[in-house]
């Protein structure tokens, strides 16, 4: 079923970035469960000879809590070697002198705990889900039209995601509805930024030629690891469509059943012909 | 302070359009009351030889309701008078045999009472205001997103109207979060579509020339009417803001304080000099 031309250049990678939501598991009210064979996948990964991170652009809860909810779940993975969006914008935050007004969902807020609040001089909107509210959204929006020259961060700008009940949006469209109301464009912070894809290969100590990005979102994921100049190989998990193949301008380059098949050809094509 | 060069053309014209929230009164919670002068200058119109029609992006009363809540206010107007989007809407949908799903304000359900809506094939977004729950909103996103080719209306495109507690959103920023969440164009029905505005033309039995539309809205109001060939005088109440003077790209024909001081200058130029 999968096309392993991608496999050709899988010698000279040095390091993977795996996506969480949608790549190990599937989300879901009761927290979301793995997907199959992504937990040994993962254990394969550690065991070879490539680096690897996580880079979400989960926002619904904090690093900590994120984190444990996969260790619970029986992945091998620690805070430190995942990258998400709310740190890197609390450090935007706090370079910038801004203060910001949160519209993000609860269990959010305490990765802010440690950024001013008061006198809000721009927004920064998240995966608020059910917080976004009529009454939330026209907050955030009459704090921006307020505002001299409106500034708005987006963690993320993902259309949606798919949980246990079907797709859910994501906090793209609402981006898009507040630079709408306010004639503005948000600053991205998280993928498919480049910005953000950087300083994970910066952690990484590698160059983007040598990487490869493994995920579900066709756009945020693949598009974004491909304008850094990495490789971007999608899964059919998670919010994957069969039009994602018609994408009328991002094309993969390459596409496999799961996880657990793109470590199987990737580390098959490394041990070279037997 | 109102710029008078407008009134040059006054006297070739035969016919004026108004806009209802903004220009006549000023929405609230109570429902709204008169701006100062508005009721005497709607007299005064009526009086003339102009003819008049009533032009709204208004959808969250069906439109018996909304007129009698006007008339109630003192305002000389009837229903026939009056175009809104949400009639306009059923005429579409009917013409193309679409069943809606709709995400409208409950005072606008009995507008669409006449169309099926079993098993829908398109989303209707209206200004919603409180229905606007992320709920309700990814209901709308997964009918449009199932459907293999989604078809999205927008009764209108507004970006924010104002009410007595402050700046509100309008539909246009919910219509941009589903266009972007589908990769959709939304069809607007309503202001500044110039499908609507003709249809008032035509009602009316006029030339674009011909006719002057008023209206606090710049984009909506005025610049629709200029794409149409009619002139747009803006009123600073509603949602006037001082920063339209410096649009980038629409330009009023003339601004003035409000309605009573519109029918001032248009009247007396009519009358020629004493």
């Amino acid at each position: 079923m999968a096309d392993s031309s991608w496999t050709s250049s899988a010698e000279s990678l040095k390091g993977v970035i795996l996506d969480l939501c949608g790549v190990l598991y599937d989300s879901g009210e009761d927290g979301g469960t793995p997907i199959p064979g992504s937990v040994e996948a993962v254990k394969r990964l550690k065991a070879s000879d490539l680096k690897l991170r996580f880079c979400t652009n989960e926002t619904q809860a904090s690093r900590d809590k994120f984190v444990a909810k996969l260790q619970k779940m029986g992945f091998d993975i620690s805070v430190c070697e995942v990258f998400s969006p709310a740190p890197a914008a609390v450090a935007v935050l706090k370079d910038r002198g801004m203060r910001p007004h949160l519209l993000v969902y609860d269990g959010l807020l305490s990765e802010f705990e440690s950024v001013d609040q008061t006198n809000p001089n721009c927004v920064v909107v998240g995966d608020a889900a059910g917080n976004f509210t009529y009454e939330n959204l026209n907050d955030a929006f009459r704090v921006l039209i307020g505002l001299e020259k409106p500034v708005l961060f987006a963690l993320g700008k993902g259309r949606y995601y798919k949980e246990a009940d079907g797709l859910n949006l994501d906090v793209g469209p609402y981006m898009k509805a507040l630079e709408y109301a306010c004639d503005v464009e948000a600053e991205v912070i998280g993928k498919p930024s480049s910005v953000f894809f950087h300083s994970v290969l910066s952690d990484m100590g590698l160059q983007p030629h040598q990487v490869m990005m493994v995920g579900d979102d066709l756009v945020n994921d693949v598009g974004g690891a491909q304008l850094c100049g990495m490789k971007g190989l999608q899964v059919r998990t998670g919010k994957y469509r069969p039009s994602d193949q018609q994408h009328r301008s991002v094309k993969a380059d390459g596409t496999v059943d799961d996880l657990a098949q793109a470590v199987d050809l990737l580390l098959g094509a490394r041990a070279g012909p037997l």
